[in-house]
């Protein structure tokens, strides 16, 4: 019996001492606080205790989970497959949009029209049977990387987020991801990349077609029955897939902010809410509301005050960006 | 030491004796069948395995989990509202359907058109918030008895099918629902009913509309987006909320039948599939597929013998169909 306990206490303090679970966290406030709101949700007795079946949370992707800068992912997947198609259409060389994309003029794609966009999306995104699609974004993730880092897309996860999603996951929590990004290219990843199964990744959709084939059925993309899941349409799509409220949300723009706004307003719970904001150039971007500033994060960084929403300031709050095992970031000077 | 063997042993023994997980079922094929499946798919080293992560399965509702005749329930609550909205709406009483939903004609109800029906949906599902709505669901329910049975709706779950959802779920099966229903009119109900949380109910469903209020935020519920969630809609809807490939498929009609083909040409699984044959007039209903025919279930019943598919012969198969406790069924002599 005694070597038992002398066993047990050996491994419960080894166990506390060496695993943070936030370790990516610098000890700022913004780490502190998640942490107290954790304990308290999950406290019995804690006034502001959330019972385990209530404990939904939802994140965004594009510059939430993994960088959205200077293209998001998709697109460079979208302009990656552009090229990889065009010898099979000869004819695209005659489209400007298109033909600038097989050059790499990024100036002519950067000046693109939603409907330019639009045309390119569904050229790599409809047409193919899902399980075909599926392929394609596994395949290029495996031949791809990200130009400014030299890392695979599916590397660079922010370290922080993820362990902060195995935290919440850990304390009872279901992630979801609530996001622009098309939901099928984002289920390819989700799984390995942040332990979240496709059914809890919700994004932009279309409907596919049902078919019976020779020797079995298939389903086909098609760009019927477009749903942009952005700004006002994700609470939209919460309530649509996961039929209920979130008790804490993650974003990273004023995109996100109907997002937060509908948490916000849970009435069964003391919620939470988060957003990233970009301000590490040396690391990763500083991009949404410093000068030049794209206007992403105005509004969402106004109301953070107000309703008491966490702001983590990537540069100060983060002691990595990403899992420097799989993406070491050399500091630009 | 001694005396926790003989207890582990007794637990052991009295917990095998005790409980038959399909006490409901009688035994037959139907349920051999369901039995012989489970345990090769869950036992390790079998050449039919399927790993955890993998095993979702599927059920249609209306006629496979609760009764769809002579009306369905959700049809049967927009009725209901109809007669209960009436009062505020003098100018219902100039409408010939509406009309004849007030004064219970049900002959005049039943040769409604398609466009009639959408206008009965339309009052009742929509242009309240999305809890306005749970909350009407969840009055009605507890106001309101099937008249041939006397009995609440939420207790008229099949007792055999629910038993199938707990087995399957004891055995690491992930259970969804995918019906033609409404998707927020089953959330109201699944969880208690079927043990299914919100998320893992998919339905017909129409978009809703976000705005902020002055205390906080709504979804007003619209028939915008409608989506029919029937048919070769069925795998459409899988796709795109469950995002994987189903291992076993319930349903009870030809509107089932691509739910079921989808399902049964996952290439990586041995599949189950199940149709519930409505054979039963004394206890329930007769009336899939016997003269007179609603022709629900012709190719269905074709196909099962085809591709092996388990025809559960309600009359046969089933020991009870309602829980006794619950909703006590006297046979018509």
């Amino acid at each position: 019996m005694k070597r038992t306990l002398i066993a047990a206490l050996l491994l419960s303090l080894c166990g506390t001492a060496a695993a943070d679970p936030l370790s990516a966290w610098n000890d700022t406030a913004s780490k502190r606080a998640i942490e107290a709101w954790v304990q308290n949700a999950t406290k019995p007795g804690s006034d502001t205790f959330i019972p385990p079946e209530k404990r939904y949370v939802v994140f965004d992707n594009d510059g939430t989970l993994w960088p959205e800068a200077p293209l998001t992912f998709q697109i460079q997947f979208a302009l990656d497959e552009i090229k990889r198609l065009a010898p099979e259409h000869p004819e695209w060389a005659k489209d400007p949009l298109l033909s600038a994309v097989m050059k790499g003029d990024t100036k002519t794609i950067a000046a693109a029209s939603q409907k330019g966009l639009m045309k390119i999306l569904a050229l790599t995104h409809s047409g193919m049977t899902t399980g075909e699609f599926n392929q394609r974004v596994a395949e290029w993730v495996t031949s791809h990387k990200d130009t400014r880092f030299g890392c695979r897309y599916d590397q660079m996860g922010y370290q922080p987020m993820r362990q902060l999603l195995d935290y919440l996951r850990e304390n009872g929590f279901k992630t979801w991801i609530i996001s622009g990004g098309g939901i099928d290219f984002m289920r390819v990843l989700s799984q390995k990349m942040y332990g979240i199964p496709p059914e809890q990744v919700v994004g932009s959709f279309s409907l596919s077609e049902f078919s019976l084939t020779d020797n079995g059925t298939q389903l086909r993309k098609t760009m019927q029955g477009a749903f942009n899941d952005d700004a006002t349409s994700k609470p939209v799509a919460i309530h649509l897939f996961m039929g209920q409220r979130p008790v804490a949300a993650f974003g990273n723009s004023d995109g996100d902010l109907a997002m937060l706004q509908y948490t916000a307003a849970n009435p069964d719970a003391k919620t939470f809410g988060l957003l990233v904001h970009h301000t590490d150039a040396a690391r990763e971007y500083a991009y949404d509301s410093h000068p030049p500033a794209s206007g992403k994060l105005v509004e969402g960084l106004k109301q953070a005050k107000e309703k008491g929403w966490t702001i983590v300031d990537m540069k100060q709050d983060w002691k990595t960006v990403f899992d420097p095992a799989q993406c070491p970031v050399k500091p630009i000077p």
